[in-house]
């Protein structure tokens, strides 16, 4: 399993609508949170090793309505 | 009761309508200022423990006319 | 009186029919300049102390035709 | 009364140290928070009329021990 | 419980080392991530309720050995 | 003459000895400020047109104690 | 030959697409990755020595349909 | 004479458009190179010393088809 | 087998020696070039599957002398 | 030949004394000025075909005394 973070910036008031989609829709989601900062949200995702993160990113999270960008943390190891 | 501070982007010209929104409609609104810097306001609210920052953030603030970038600072400790 | 400084950037191609109408129509307009770097023009304004600096950025300037974006600097003292 | 916002940087591990620094010798600061991002400390202090901003901000805050930066904000208007 | 989010940069050969403490000596991390990009580390730590937030990071994680800087995001809902 | 404008970022704590410095003992300084935001000090130097200002900033400015950063902005034109 | 590396930034989920048309269109392409970070491809590209690099980059790569910006890295030596 | 440089984001795709325009049609223009990183053009313009900088850049070069921003350097001295 | 991108920032002067240590040191290097940019190389190294990114990067590259600074890409999918 | 643009950030009051030495012990060195902005010098270097632009710039230009950052420019295509 391949654990990554994106953090995610939505159009205006639409934060909790495209959450939502990601937690009902997106099976890899394994937690997502509203944050502080500049980011609105931050999202965990648990991919089989033989998934393609970017087409994940880019085709599964980036196209959900209310979404505006993204930024991609992968992660190495787990302590 | 959590304090936290959103600084708030407007529309050219639009800083002082939302701001008095801010302050007339937002019951949690505790002080609003206009602001020296890259941002236009800098607003305190005060939520409930109970409260979801976040919802608040991004359905209450956000979605009010006039505002274009949000930027949110929790506090944790007040001396 | 309170001495501020606003760092504009303008419209391409409209940064000298801004500060033209700065120094006309804005009579708070001590100084307009031109200048290098990033930003189109350095005004600087002197307000009476019973002015609210962030209104008049907001309504005054930042209404004027040609203008994108502004950064507000305070002064405190001079020396 | 003037009011403003300081954004203080400390050093590792001496943050708290400094907020009650700030909050038991410094006569003007009205609120101190410890706060998320990148700063560590939110600080506003109420200044009279007759104070000058900046040699309260480099004099007196800048100082104190375990303080690495600031950024000043300054407030216009109250709503 | 509070969940948060620390991104941390370590000094230059320190990450695992730093990791390891994290994960070892602060009974509050729930996961520790080398990550991608500027920052090495990007750990999860829960929270009670009554425990401050700002005490937790300046004291008990940037006081770590091997940690050059934090940056710290608060998450205010889990989907 | 021309008309530059510098941003001066100075050590802790050394920001109004810099610019009584400047006012002292540099003639081509107009006016010196303190101000908000990140830098300290914001100057407004006339130098003659024969005078080099690359020179004059970092042989004259730049080597004042207490000084620890410039950024230097040129007028092309005063309205 | 020539290699120089392009980071690329697309329209929300094209992605994908964009990087088939790199590899399929663009005979220079020697590698195409996506990627973590803020950024969703790298492209590595051979030129010969008499191809105009700036030429290539904005007129081959910029204007596939589904990117956004480019940001060119050229290279000098190969270890 | 004055000698200035100009770095120039254009439209996708319209680079080499603006440059021979540049090149063309703005007398002043001493080089115009395409370069890397995340400007598309570099142009250095001898001016005379009656001409006013900010005016030259802001009507002749911003208001050139294909140009998205530009960030001016003055230059003080020849060595 | 995993390709990952490392840009990398050295001490002044020490660039060549760095990309030698890489190159003759470090089995993983597929590809080491100096670059344009604010960075002073770009590394690209082949992992086996079963190797931890983080743990290379932080320990096998970040340890070389001369080294300041890292930036670490991973990739997803090659075309 | 290949022409190359280097900014150069230098230490407090040494721009003068590095450019001079750029001028006089560099002979690949066509242009050198003192600037506006946060850098204080632009360099232009001549290099033959055969050079290593970036063993030129980190063991030429960046080891001269008074020297802290570089950031490279290349050039591609001259109008």
């Amino acid at each position: 399993m391949h654990t990554i973070f994106v953090m995610i910036k939505c159009e205006l008031g639409q934060t909790y609508k495209a959450a939502a989609l990601i937690a009902d829709q997106v099976d890899e989601a394994a937690e997502v949170y509203s944050t502080s900062g500049g980011y609105d949200l931050l999202a965990k995702f648990h991919l089989d090793k033989a998934q393609d993160i970017g087409r994940f990113v880019t085709e599964r999270v980036q196209t959900l309505p209310g979404i505006k960008d993204t930024y991609t943390i992968t992660t190495f190891s787990a302590f």
